[in-house]
């Protein structure tokens, strides 16, 4: 599959391709993670049918709403369902006969083929924050966010290691348009990154921006065959499907392009207050809208979400990295492997205000429990702040660092026999040392994952460089890598076709801030 | 279990304990957690088998040295071994089988009967942090630890509702000689708390002492049949057993007291710079270790531990939270279940100087590789700092609060009718709101666990009360619980007997500082 997209690079670059990737400059990103290691599966057996049979229960006796969408209610009537108004009735089983077309896995291809993703199967793959309407920074702190922000934060995902895709609306760009900004954010993520990205959600029409400016971009025969942008369908939970949304994924599916079905769900207030109601109608809520997306266009790539939070029942604000939202993370896991889908959840979800120790305790807690649980996607990765209203500079490096321990715990326990060491504890014996030993010089530079972060120092040269906390290394390191930050190659003929699109779409009609 | 405890302190009590009952306070413990989760299991079959296969091979090969000991060297000859110079070679299996006369759980009580904790199995008893020679808070920065900081820690345990044990050494009251502080050490968890502790293995001597005064606190009878110390016995790795730990492991399994036999292992430094090779090493320890307590005395109560830090090859220093860790502490895990021995590992684990983001990611990666590695008994759970060199008063509270995180988790699902919520679902709808529905009213108080700590909120509340970080929150949490301090009931005649035995003690010989 890498080969298709290369293929189609080199037909389309030419000579300007060659002159942008001699000034162009690369930085390294790791692969997308590949497990080594097995699932933690919290539920035994009889728990998830009785979750399963529920759901179906929900499907057929409560249904769904599909609101002012006449079209997905006669797609739903002919497929057999029992619509009533704008409830839809699954009968028990259909829903999931739909879903059998989507695929397993599915490759979403990047301008540079290097930087393709499959997503399904042992993989995950990382993609940082999406939608805060703020950012934080230690020197300007809490701020409207700004196409400026945006652009920053693209470059930052572009030049993190361990971060796999660029991701979609990575700050709101609040001093855009609002029906205009989607161009501008697209604009950046094709222009300032190599990485996948997502799509525009926010209108039908501005899906279709999408689609026509990644046709830009990859060329439009390739992207009629290839999937090239995965992007956020959110639910309206409980049980709501609406014309917005489902415009959306109408356009992406009938593309071919891939979309995330994701129930939004703060626990006890868009769902029942326990963790297996909750993991039965987030199945219910999913298998209502990938069996859509299949009714649309069967074999259309789609995820299986699930966002989900709890509540803080003192001042009804979310939490987050709680033990219930690890729970329903773990059991939708096991939902999504049994329905044969490929899995999104978790993130650097926390509810600080400051990227402090409570950031990092709840955000530590999601991002182990989201590698453990399966997930195969992971959006909200790195740079989530404040329950999501804030995209946080600081950590979002802060974040994307810790996703280096990630990728090497996926790793496993090599078992090979360099991996026994025998050798090693022979040649040091009771009492010795191994630092000098061969074996330990033979692998201490991959043996151990290293931060490129946090202090590791002595206590006296930490102290005498001015005893910084973590929030003022990340500081310092958004600081050096913007500096360094140096756009990717890219041919000067689609960037000419990918501004031109920009600026016919602005001026064709007026701006609208609501 | 309980009620012997329980009768024994009514038949020692009389009027003194229950005049002593209406003027204590006593502050809510959890019990100790019961995992209702499967634990994560990271090695098949075959790399176990390699792993155990290679540890004999170690054991019979190369041996391991126990020093200055030669009772032990009698012990290990006796026994079957190949004894050459104070190394030992112990045949294949022979460690093995010495260690099936362990207990697979023991109980280890308190003065408190009801704070008992049973230490094995599905269970996981959280003990604060052991050993630093400095303490930290927010106003005093850093310095060494006196024996008022010890009080100071041991309170904020005896208050902390989520830490089951009052640990060891909190700090090294440093003010006080060290051939004299286990003294003041055992009498400060004795009198200011009523939670099981821990006894000195500085010297074999002060292990003496422990016992001593715990047959004055519980009585002798008591102590001669039960076990109500669980002291740490580090192992010199690679493969070394130094007459100063194995004198107090004598001691202690004489006594029928329980010992954590346990390997300290720089990853790199003590062990091979790989995981399986480490396990390799830590199995061939513990089982070396192990044996030798049950040829003291058959039956005696053990833990194999499992302390494993990981190094960073540029500074040397030792590194937390990391991946490989994490390998380590599921591997070995598995290993001490297969043993069907209690499994000592995980902890508050951090490098940083300061009770940060870093300190908290890395944290956060160890308590929750711990809960899932089937943990038994987790010194450390709260206070590390810098590498083990500080007791941190804000992170003890911090680390405390996100304690009742593992509580929850270990939980499991409830998979009972009101755990599936299907009245809710039923009763709330397609685009309903459940915030009201009768069966969040009926659960919202038990069904997410709430931080004690931890700001959640609104930023506009936040904000307008000084937009405080975690620090300094946790600052105000110490403040409070030192504040609200106070003593559980204890006999005014056993107090008087532990006084006197401190007393007599500290005059019978000189100050030592070394």
């Amino acid at each position: 599959m890498s080969d298709v997209a290369a293929g189609s690079r080199r037909a389309r670059g030419g000579g300007a391709a060659r002159r942008a990737e001699r000034t162009g400059v690369s930085f390294e990103t790791a692969r997308f993670i590949e497990r080594n290691i097995p699932n933690f599966e919290i539920l035994n057996e009889e728990a998830l049918q009785i979750i399963e049979h529920n759901a179906e229960t929900v499907l057929e006796e409560i249904g769904v709403n599909f609101l002012e969408n006449p079209g997905a209610l006669a797609l739903w009537k002919a497929a057999g369902a029992d619509v009533r108004g704008e409830r839809v009735h699954i009968p028990r089983g259909l829903a999931r006969k739909l879903c059998s077309t989507a695929p397993g896995s599915f490759t979403q291809h990047a301008r540079n083929p290097e930087r393709n993703v499959v997503i399904g199967g042992k993989g995950l793959v990382l993609a940082p924050v999406y939608g805060p309407p703020f950012v934080r920074d230690l020197e300007g702190g809490r701020r409207y966010a700004t196409i400026e922000d945006f652009r920053n934060f693209v470059k930052l995902g572009y030049m993190s290691k361990w971060l796999h895709h660029s991701g979609g609306t990575v700050c709101e760009p609040t001093d855009v348009a609002v029906n205009k900004r989607h161009l501008d954010m697209l604009h950046a993520h094709m222009t300032l990154s190599d990485k996948p990205f997502m799509g525009s959600v926010t209108e039908p029409v501005r899906a279709a921006d999408s689609v026509e400016m990644s046709k830009i971009l990859f060329g439009a025969d390739f992207v009629d065959q290839n999937t090239v942008m995965t992007s956020l369908i959110n639910i309206n939970s409980p049980l709501t499907f609406d014309s917005v949304m489902m415009g959306a994924l109408e356009v992406y599916a009938k593309a071919n392009q891939a979309a995330i079905i994701s129930p939004f769900i703060v626990g006890g207030a868009m769902a029942p207050v326990t963790v297996a109601g909750t993991l039965t109608q987030v199945l219910a809520e999913v298998l209502a809208g990938v069996a859509y997306s299949q009714l649309i266009r069967p074999g259309a790539p789609v995820i299986f979400g699930a966002f989900v939070t709890s509540i803080d029942m003192n001042s009804g604000a979310p939490t987050f990295g709680t033990p219930e939202a690890a729970h329903i993370t773990y059991g939708a896991g096991q939902l999504a492997r049994r329905l044969g889908l490929p899995y999104r959840s978790g993130g650097s979800f926390c509810g600080s205000k400051l990227p402090d120790a409570q950031a990092a305790y709840e955000t530590a807690n999601s991002l182990n429990m989201a590698l453990l649980a399966g997930v195969n996607f992971m959006l909200h990765a790195c740079g989530w702040l404040e329950g999501g209203l804030v995209s946080s500079y600081e950590k979002f490096v802060m974040d994307a660092d810790q996703l280096g321990c990630l990728h090497h715990l996926a790793k496993g326990v090599i078992m090979d026999e360099n991996g026994q060491g025998m050798d090693a504890i022979r040649e040091v014996g009771p009492g010795g040392h191994y630092l000098g030993c061969a074996h330990t010089q033979a692998n201490f530079k991959s043996a151990f994952w290293r931060s490129d972060l946090l202090d590791y120092k002595p206590f006296e040269t930490w102290d005498e460089e001015g005893a910084r906390d973590t929030q003022a290394l990340a500081s310092e390191r958004v600081k050096k890598l913007l500096g360094d930050y140096q756009a990717p190659a890219l041919d000067d003929g689609i960037r000419e076709a990918l501004d031109a699109y920009v600026a016919q779409k602005k001026a064709a009609e007026p701006d609208a801030f609501i």
